[in-house]
């Protein structure tokens, strides 16, 4: 026999069970918040027309995307290609859909994705992603900015991250400036370098701005927008006193601080704050962008991130779509959180809670009895029915399950099983184990 | 701008919400009741090695298997495919961590897999599978057959499919009659003609036979074997009077019995007979094997299938994993319940619990307090923040929400609220609703 390569190919995640179902947990977690705060979940394919998927990309997106070979039976169709995002499909979706969808539309997608990158540290080339996002048909309120926001801080703090601070700006604000200095021509050059510039020292920054050629009181303006932060009243002060006369840049301050008070009324002041640096990349923004972080583990970076886009199909209507959304990378945060300890390591859950240990053949049907009872107590039970020894059975029980019961001829006759909490080894009757947790 | 063709790729199901909030129900309660037997969820990648996926399969497989093309970043790497079932990535993930793993693994996988096969109705290019499977590691008792039959009978009689009979036989048997009757070299032929002879006439399944060069009374034989059929009794009864003398027939005779006696013992015996038609197409079974079906909807065919394997992971390992398991095509089974309505056809719930209706911008942090008030109860709540009309208002959140609440002035200041159900029109006030609901 050719001896084959049985691990997972690189960049591809894959736990054993115990550590599954920590991961499926926080998923639920994160997906359960999101159906309470609104948002009707879907589910788009994860092959779609590479066209579609393309359509705006351009850079890493269009040499990371998996295509898909045509199969004999495919051969006449369209190109095709895997997912790389939720964002993408959803445009896709709305645009399809949008006569049987009533806005603005609360939607919410857990997914897996797929990017060929080269694989890194914390980085994956299949990963689940959370994503949040409120779609209006001509129009959406700022107010869906604030909740998105919220309901994404809701989801992390039910996975134990309550400690999380939306860094929020506008990009209107740096785009009005580039404007009133008449930089316009550099604009992406410098939402790239501000994007950066927690990464890399301030003396660089300083460089690459002179690089382009601006001067230094351009700089230094540029500069001091990037250190305005804090809560709503404070920065609308500290923007207003940059004297900055610009319809565009008045816009952005504008939304960025009613959004921040939005945040206050929903008692969110400590989680949200103004961050003028946050630019989020080259993505599609249009409005308001915001960034999770962990304030004790800032150097695990943005843990959540999103923003307001003015038009979220322009590639396949001319319909207007305007939208608001956020996204939890759950595969890396989880990495994350793994690696720095982020939730406390309390022993693991067991992923199952009952082992029945029949002691021979003759006690199967009394264990299935007995299962089935504690099922419909929603207890996960596995019943053992290896012809294995009784010590090895409880060996087996103790990797699985959290509490064992032995069940024999007497235990069946009688209905008295005893429970053994397998971390501990304390018994207690099944009765009493049962009033107990009640 | 270039109009592109935004619908699904032909093959792919993707629901609007209402739908998708049915499946998803579907689906949960499938995972709900695996989980509740004792059985430990993983996921493994979608994408695979391509020698890994192709190691045992051949014929409609190989033809149907999507590969995926390396990118720049991914280009050093092997061939690499989607996976077509949950079972073969299953065998990898076996060989692989079979260290870390304590067996019987009670084991479920329930995802998206992938076959570019052409498109038919209810057939999916993209499709759910939800299994159970018991790995053993050198030996697997009997037991775990009818765990694995009790546990998929459970989560179909939870998606309100109660009716569901699992038809059994054993490939033993059949292979023990072609034995004896020294057909051996005929036993491909003639599994194929058996696993089509509820689709084709009964003279069609002789000529079949005696094409193969079969004489008259080895084909009475065989389809007197196919005619049995019953509980654990009469079939012990109907297989003895073959009178067939061949150990491996014995065998195949006994392990059926004992799982039909078995399924029994946990008040199953209605729900579980043996069918001697039953042999599972060519796949890799080698014990039990069985298909559900709905008697009352037999049309549909088999809703769910599965059987013992000797040996899982033959392909990667000279180890012995038999296995048990079985498969609920949910994609497949979501279509036939739909197209046949055979879950009841109530009024399907909105995926929203409350719609909130503030009256202006002033009532929205009111709105917030609510909102938070009853999701804390476990209500998904869907504050509508725009500026539209009350009327308006109202008729978004008929389209997505169980009832309404309009949040104005007065009700804010008073804290009485009066909930609207929007099927029935009728009100009542918030205290009422909620005490009368708990």
């Amino acid at each position: 026999m050719k001896k084959l390569n049985t691990s997972p190919i690189s960049g591809m995640q894959e736990f054993l069970p115990a550590t599954q179902a920590t991961f499926t947990n926080l998923k639920n977690q994160i997906e359960r918040v999101f159906h309470l705060h609104g948002f009707q979940r879907i589910e788009t394919p994860i092959i779609d027309r590479t066209e579609i998927l393309l359509a705006k990309a351009g850079g890493d997106t269009e040499k990371q995307i998996y295509k898909v070979v045509k199969t004999a039976e495919t051969s006449a169709e369209a190109d095709q290609a895997l997912r790389f995002d939720n964002t993408v499909p959803l445009a896709r979706y709305i645009v399809e859909h949008e006569s049987s969808l009533s806005f603005p539309f609360r939607v919410t997608q857990t997914g897996r994705n797929f990017r060929g990158e080269r694989p890194q540290k914390g980085r994956f080339r299949e990963f689940y992603q959370c994503d949040v996002d409120v779609i209006g048909r001509g129009q959406l309120p700022l107010a869906y900015d604030a909740e998105v926001i919220a309901t994404l801080y809701a989801a992390l703090s039910a996975i134990q991250l309550p400690s999380a601070v939306a860094r929020l700006s506008n990009r209107k604000i740096l785009t009005g400036l580039i404007d009133s200095l008449q930089l316009t021509q550099f604009s992406a050059a410098i939402f790239n370098i501000i994007d950066h510039i927690e990464k890399v020292p301030a003396a660089t920054t300083r460089e690459s701005l002179a690089a382009l050629g601006l001067t230094e009181p351009q700089i230094d303006l540029i500069l001091q927008l990037t250190t305005i932060s804090g809560p709503a009243a404070t920065v609308s002060t500290q923007l207003a006193a940059l004297s900055i006369d610009n319809p565009t840049f008045a816009a952005g301050c504008s939304e960025l601080t009613a959004v921040l008070t939005l945040l206050e009324h929903k008692g969110l002041g400590a989680h949200a704050v103004a961050d003028l640096r946050i630019v989020r990349g080259l993505d599609y923004y249009t409005g308001n962008v915001f960034e999770f972080i962990l304030p004790e583990s800032r150097a695990i970076g943005s843990i959540c991130g999103g923003g307001r886009y003015a038009n979220l199909a322009s590639h396949y209507t001319d319909q207007s779509f305007p939208g608001v959304g956020g996204s939890i990378g759950l595969s890396r945060l989880f990495y994350a959180i793994t690696e720095n300890h982020l939730i406390p390591d309390s022993t693991p859950t067991p992923p199952i809670d009952f082992a029945l240990l029949p002691v021979s053949d003759q006690d199967f049907p009394a264990a299935f009895q007995l299962a089935d009872q504690l099922r419909s107590a929603n207890f996960s039970v596995d019943p053992i029915l290896t012809d294995k020894k009784l010590g090895d059975k409880f060996a087996h029980a103790a990797k699985n399950a959290a509490y064992a019961i032995v069940v024999g001829a007497n235990e069946a006759a009688s209905g008295q099983y005893s429970v053994k909490n397998l971390a501990t080894g304390q018994q207690l009757p099944l009765t009493d184990f049962l009033s107990n947790i009640q």
